[in-house]
């Protein structure tokens, strides 16, 4: 099979920013107590930061406290589909400035309950890929 | 806030299995070098097990030989959504039979290049949460 036409495609790291900005729902994946954990969130990427919501006293804001994540986001069709994944550090905003910056977002819980406290993961690696399914 | 108009609702056992059942696409979710991983599978249940598959020396092979994984799959639109997350152990299906049970699924793997292998999931625990966003 030529290379062109691979059904894999890695993208370009614009291409995964750009394609983790069309969607809102995404999952931050941490270790807790020596075990693999998965929480969907909703995010808004901004500045090539991943921002999500979070309150004091959850499971996800005890799985973000100064760990290493990673956070994924993917879409599909019948056709075919993308995903991207990022490894970075997460961390919960403390500063007023940092917290107004994050107060621009159109950001909406996945859990309509208070969610005082924001998440920001910032990447120290994205990678994304584009899949064309089998028949 | 009334229970009954608690915009997030646990799921029984029952439903988290018949709403993985309604989806393709999924997540696993592992520990590999001390990081956390996350890989998008197509999968099928089978027998309340996740079957998914993979080829030999791929990252993902390595990922799922032995260890303990969550695997998560969800689906939403603009009103709400839902999350079914397992907690378990997936092994290489080895034994002829246990291929051949395999076999009888319909499973399109995600990248359509050979996927000699086939992984099963078993649970050793489920939940299952479904969401009303706010507005």
């Amino acid at each position: 099979m030529p290379a062109d036409a691979d059904p894999v495609t890695v993208l370009s790291e614009d291409e995964s920013w750009s394609l983790l900005s069309s969607v809102s729902l995404g999952r931050l994946v941490t270790i807790l107590d020596g075990q693999p954990e998965i929480f969907p969130v909703n995010f808004v990427i901004q500045r090539r930061t991943v921002l999500f919501r979070t309150a004091q006293g959850t499971k996800l804001f005890s799985a973000v406290m100064g760990d290493r994540v990673a956070f994924e986001a993917d879409d599909h069709t019948a056709a075919g589909g993308w995903s991207v994944i990022l490894k970075g550090r997460a961390h919960v905003l403390s500063a007023t400035e940092e917290i107004l910056e994050a107060e621009e977002t159109p950001l909406i819980p996945w859990i309509p309950t208070m969610k005082p406290l924001y998440v920001r993961v910032v990447a120290l690696e994205i990678t994304g890929r584009r899949f064309e399914f089998g028949t």
